[in-house]
């Protein structure tokens, strides 16, 4: 156990929802808290605006590489966010001196881990990111160390509480994407420019850091596949509905023999799916592992108080000498992963069309699966309200991804489509 | 971290399931694993009976304790179980002379941890016993590590698979208890003497341990109130059913004030609710803490390859240096609470009568109910094929457990009872 006899002195840069959630825990419980961790320094981009708490006891540092350098802070909890700029520039100053990291920037290290966990491995300073990844529920953790013995074959998550709550409210609501996405601005659930929520990205930094520690691989931004949410509409999730599916942004890392892959998108997940029940702004992980099966973990993904518990997770960790290699092996143990082919890749898959005359596409339609060697599992068209726009949707069995790509072209370059096909990826059963 | 520059040498006692499990999974990996840990010893009650697992490469002792005291072991591995005997005294020896205890016995835990884990804090040696609560299922660590800064309210469980097993099994065939246990007796999901899981005191155990933990008690397994599955009839079961509720055994650890109540029974918990749909032989745990809301693990919760993993998850964080007391909090900062009083316990209940003449209870069991000021929410009775004796079910609304135990006196000193009255709790939801 380590010794306890000075408080760990702490430096939090940014203080926006989260840093407002760390000083309010520690506040909450001097008693408890005084005695290990003290607040040596905060910093954010303006002192003088209106916060939950109050900073005028804390130390000021205008300039957050500044307090990182500061030899009066042991630790940088750095919740300013961003892959690049003062963040990372504040990451690398406190670990090139051997002061410990805690973060929640996903971003950061989505992008830069690998170096950023050599440079803590090198000085002997811990490099924490349990607030990356799913908010309070702990699976940074888990993953790292509980299931260290374990061969993972995959993680599956909802990692994105906006997007889910986005698809959430649409199917119970019945309103149309950009009308859901308007109240989740209003509400906060939503950033004003929501790109990196909707468009997948946070959730992709997310899985990529679930995938550097589960498959013990330097995490590798570019490897991830993604697709927002953006272009789920209305329709697409009463379809999926009626097709027995729910429309979820699912985001999965999965070994495929000697590669991996990794990828953001939406996806229509069965009923019975363990991710398919789990809604609003919660987040879910499934982890399937060898020799221990299946587990899972849900969680409200965000806020103050759920991720402000797992910065403070971290720094108990350091304040008991709870350290090892950030992504569980050490930086030289790590290696890369290549990703999986196209032709290595095979699903089942939803496929949704806008046509102005259904009688000949239908025919067309099929003869193009056809001819691509892919199988028809389901068929729905219904009339809809508009008679001049009929949308025509189908399943298919398992087919290897290229031929699922070559009947979409010839489908895509067929006149009477309204515009281009829409496809998703379905997760039946979860295996 | 850790100087890896010798590996741990451990020392096994016991090699049943989880013992040649964790043999297995080292000889799997031995690049990764060879040196970081090494076996430098194994203890079983016969050397000689047909394993899983080759065990002549490893140094024998007949003796745990004599294994436990020898100075080639860095870190005893405890797997042999019971709360006392040869286990309990291998595990004292071990931490007596400083050495790591990693165990799966939370009956010994569940009865002595308290000493137990002061004994390792004064030697600063580790006692770990992710393996002992929920198998494969992380749910010590995350309590203890991930969850340390938050304010556990409640965690509330299934964690016994022999008992999911059962009930879930009898409400899918129809098939009365007796069948069904005799059925997991031949499959070896139940033992031959099913006593500890059947009568909730293995769940018991578990749910002592995690509260310890949750809420910084030194355990204490006097405090459980204890029932098992035995009492549970089929007929409950499909009665149950068609109230919309399922029948789990339940192991809930809760705060009440500045008191706490711990317990294991049956219970009716709603289909919405999240462990209804934990089946089988899994196992979940839910946690309600501020201010992170609730959380939910569902994983395997036995068997050799789970367990194993969460005892070399143990052995791994020994060997990175990872500590820390074994109940979360020094064992000077642990404070015995209190078990709530009767008058503080209030809830739903679920009641069952087999009378000879239902009209003249009916009007006899809802006087004594009122009498009691207990109001009756759903109320149901359905003919048998045997008419000479009939069912009466009904559950009720919130009301103080005392008046509850007055209405239920009262009812059971009816004449036209074929049998005492059956009462099981009822959750509606998980809050």
């Amino acid at each position: 156990m380590a010794s306890r006899a000075k408080p760990l002195r702490i430096g939090i840069a940014g203080l926006g929802t989260v840093g407002s959630g760390v000083l309010a825990l520690l506040a909450r419980d001097p008693d408890r808290f005084g005695p290990l961790l003290t607040v040596a320094g905060v910093s954010a981009r303006s002192r003088s605006v209106k916060r939950a708490v109050d900073i005028s006891p804390y130390a000021w540092f205008d300039d957050p590489v500044e307090m990182a350098e500061s030899d009066d802070i042991d630790v940088l909890v750095e919740l300013i966010g961003g892959s690049d700029g003062p963040a990372k520039r504040a990451v690398e100053v406190a670990l090139a001196r051997g002061a410990h990291v805690v973060t929640a920037n996903k971003a950061l290290l989505a992008e830069h881990g690998a170096d950023l966990a050599a440079l803590a491995e090198a000085q002997g300073a811990s490099l924490a990111f349990e607030a990356a990844v799913g908010g309070g529920m702990p699976v940074v953790k888990a993953v790292r160390e509980s299931l260290a013995a374990a061969d993972i074959q995959s993680i599956s998550g909802i990692l994105n509480g906006t997007c889910n709550f986005l698809l959430t409210e649409m199917e119970r609501s019945g309103r149309s994407y950009e009308e859901v996405l308007a109240e989740a601005q209003r509400l906060g659930y939503a950033e004003a420019d929501p790109s990196f929520d909707v468009g997948g990205i946070d959730a992709a930094h997310k899985i990529t850091l679930l995938a550097a520690i589960a498959f013990s691989t330097p995490p590798d931004f570019s490897l991830a596949e993604i697709e927002g949410v953006e272009g789920v509409t209305l329709l697409d999730i009463q379809m999926a509905q009626r097709l027995g599916y729910r429309i979820k942004l699912l985001a999965k890392a999965e070994r495929l023999g000697q590669r991996v892959r990794i990828r953001v998108h939406p996806a229509l997940v069965g009923l019975a799916h363990p991710l398919a029940s789990v809604g609003g702004a919660l987040n879910a992980a499934l982890v399937d592992a060898d020799p221990i099966g299946q587990l899972s973990f849900v969680g409200r993904g965000a806020g103050s108080g759920p991720t402000a518990v797992a910065v403070l997770a971290d720094l108990l960790d350091i304040v008991e000498g709870r350290g090892g290699p950030p992504f569980g092996r050490p930086h030289a143990a790590l290696r890369p992963l290549l990703a999986a082919k196209p032709a290595e890749i095979a699903g089942k898959y939803y496929l949704r069309l806008l046509v102005s005359d259904r009688a000949g596409v239908i025919a067309a339609v099929s003869n193009a699966l056809a001819t691509a060697g892919v199988s028809i599992e389901s068929f729905l068209q219904s009339p809809t309200a508009d008679g001049s726009v009929v949308p025509i949707v189908l399943t298919t069995r398992t087919c290897p991804r290229p031929a699922l790509d070559a009947a979409v072209a010839a489908i895509a370059r067929l006149d009477d489509l309204t515009e281009p096909p829409r496809v998703f990826p379905v997760e039946d059963t979860y295996s």
